[in-house]
């Protein structure tokens, strides 16, 4: 077994992150190990979903602490090391973003500290019953300021603020309440309903996702009209692709679509 | 019967969709007739509020697919055609957000990808149960790319991301609980509850419903600090108004404030 | 009693406004006495968390009508004073955000206009049930601009429109299930659980908090990748403290960290 797991079927990569005796940190080797994988991915035509889990009791328990300990050894006290493990980190979380196909999270056990961020930049997330979810980092002295840039695009402002200055956990009921995560599922179901989600969106018309995510995140940085004008681009572009034409020809004559994709 | 009706009652413009037998889809026709009436709106002071609403089984089902097909047809394979459409539709959504009064989005049966961006763009909306809410382009190979521009701005984004990436529908009390609409009733008191919330607002000074609203949307696009220095001269502005004097002074002396608008 | 009650227990600073009679309304000597209290906690590093509460029947009702009344004397019929008015206004709401520390807000009866914009403000927020929210102002004809800028930021952009242009009031229940406040308890445990908030957040590194908070704030505004960059530079920072490096160290092995601070 390695690091990091990778197993294609029907279309969705399953990733999985496989240190279960440090909880799945991001060790400067799991970060490395899903960059890759991310990178294979997004050149990858077969995959059009991915879902992201972890093995052992926990999802993501955030950084490796010992080895960010480790790193204080270096003759700046680790100054060089953090500042590139945390480029290193925010570079593979903005490649979730930037992967052309979607990236669903299957977390269960604990999502903490960067292993909370993971969920919050996932562009979809299901949860075991009994989760929890925290930012847990100010109660050893380390706010989770990197966590909470992508925490705080997804939940409103006094919860994200809550979570980041307590430290306390939620329960996976209210990350779903608070939009942390897409849906709460018995542990039992997890699997399961995380794959049908991705082979759902796999189903699709894959350029047409692609299209859209990518669209999604950039428009969403832009103001009205400029959204506006950025995406009505975005649709001409789909509109004349073969695959759309026959798509709603399928739709018109009350047919099911598919593609060769 | 035209494409669009207008009934004004109590200060209030009913706006009615009307052509069930294609769900109420913008069409060029339906695009023309609503940009025409936002136009007349915003010149009208004895407007104070509007609620749009569609006839038939769909309050709006998105853009008309016949005619978008049809438009293939044009030597550019409908290239001018399709960017020229995304722009009129795009212009009548920002005229609803530029419109002085507030539009109330009154919805039932169904309301998908543009229609759904409707009632995104809308300023409140009330649903009927039953009342199903979709971006589902990307059943048939288009994602709705111009409706999240909308939806986004509602809803928290791994909400979207399901939406715009599944296809799938949410219920009308599921549309409530992320934030699309603000409130659900029986389909009996659809019409009522709508109108009554137009009402409400309708009895408020127009002209400090105006001035509000365009600075609502004015400031969410401004950083914090920019934000009060701009709604600051707002409020200086409303202060001196003479309505708005005579409105504190009956507050101040226990009295309801009224007004000759 | 003076118009701002000051006290410390436990490294949190509770102030209290006290002018009941007038409903704690943000008179220009209750803005002032707010803006030297915060001016005077910013520099005491013996604070690290504050609540802020008021006496009588209301946590707060926004500005001091009489007072802006009385304003409409002057030759220019008020115009300089209220633009100075809303200028002190927004300052003193700003340096709420600006704060090192975290600012709770401990609400109960009602929280209206600029006393809604408040709660707003607060990084944090507890309300006792029966607590009610609204930023009613468009009721008498001044639409309450600055109030949505902070309320806007806090809840979805259709409740917002309706509270602003209906002058409705929500309940504590609606305004937690909105994300306007963190949550709602028995008035009778109201103080006990805000301030039980507090002395948590007061019981972590302050330093780290600090930094935290402002980069809260200041990411919140950046696109993604500036975001990161900026709180991945945080976040070396914080890693070379020496009490960080001490809160790690305890926690890897295993025991609680604990600051001098």
């Amino acid at each position: 077994m390695t690091i990091l797991e990778r197993r294609d079927t029907n279309a969705v990569a399953h990733l999985t992150m496989n240190a279960p005796e440090r909880l799945n940190a991001l060790s400067d080797e799991m970060l490395a190990a899903l960059q890759s994988a991310l990178a294979e991915i997004a050149q990858d035509n077969t995959v059009r979903a991915v879902v992201l889990s972890g093995t052992g009791k926990a999802f993501c328990a955030g950084h490796d602490l010992k080895q960010m300990t480790a790193g204080r050894q270096n003759e700046d006290e680790g100054k060089a090391y953090f500042k590139d493990l945390f480029t290193r980190c925010a570079t593979m979380m903005q490649s979730i973003q930037k992967l052309p196909q979607p990236v669903i999270a299957q977390v269960h056990g604990i999502a903490t500290a960067a292993g909370c961020q993971l969920v919050a930049t996932c562009d979809m997330a299901v949860a075991a019953e009994g989760t929890r979810f925290g930012v847990n980092g100010v109660n050893i002295g380390l706010f989770c300021s990197t966590p909470m840039v992508a925490l705080s695009r997804n939940i409103g402002r006094k919860h994200a603020m809550e979570m980041l200055t307590t430290g306390q956990f939620i329960t996976a009921e209210r990350a779903e309440a608070l939009g942390l995560i897409n849906r709460v599922v018995p542990e039992a179901d997890l699997a399961t309903t995380t794959t049908a989600l991705a082979e759902t969106v796999a189903s699709k018309l894959g350029l047409a996702v692609k299209i859209g995510k990518e669209a999604f995140y950039e428009q969403l940085q832009k103001p009205l009209a400029e959204a506006y004008d950025y995406t009505g681009d975005v649709m001409v572009e789909n509109m004349l692709w073969r695959e759309t034409e026959a798509g709603i020809a399928a739709f018109l004559n009350k047919e099911t679509p598919t593609w060769d994709q």
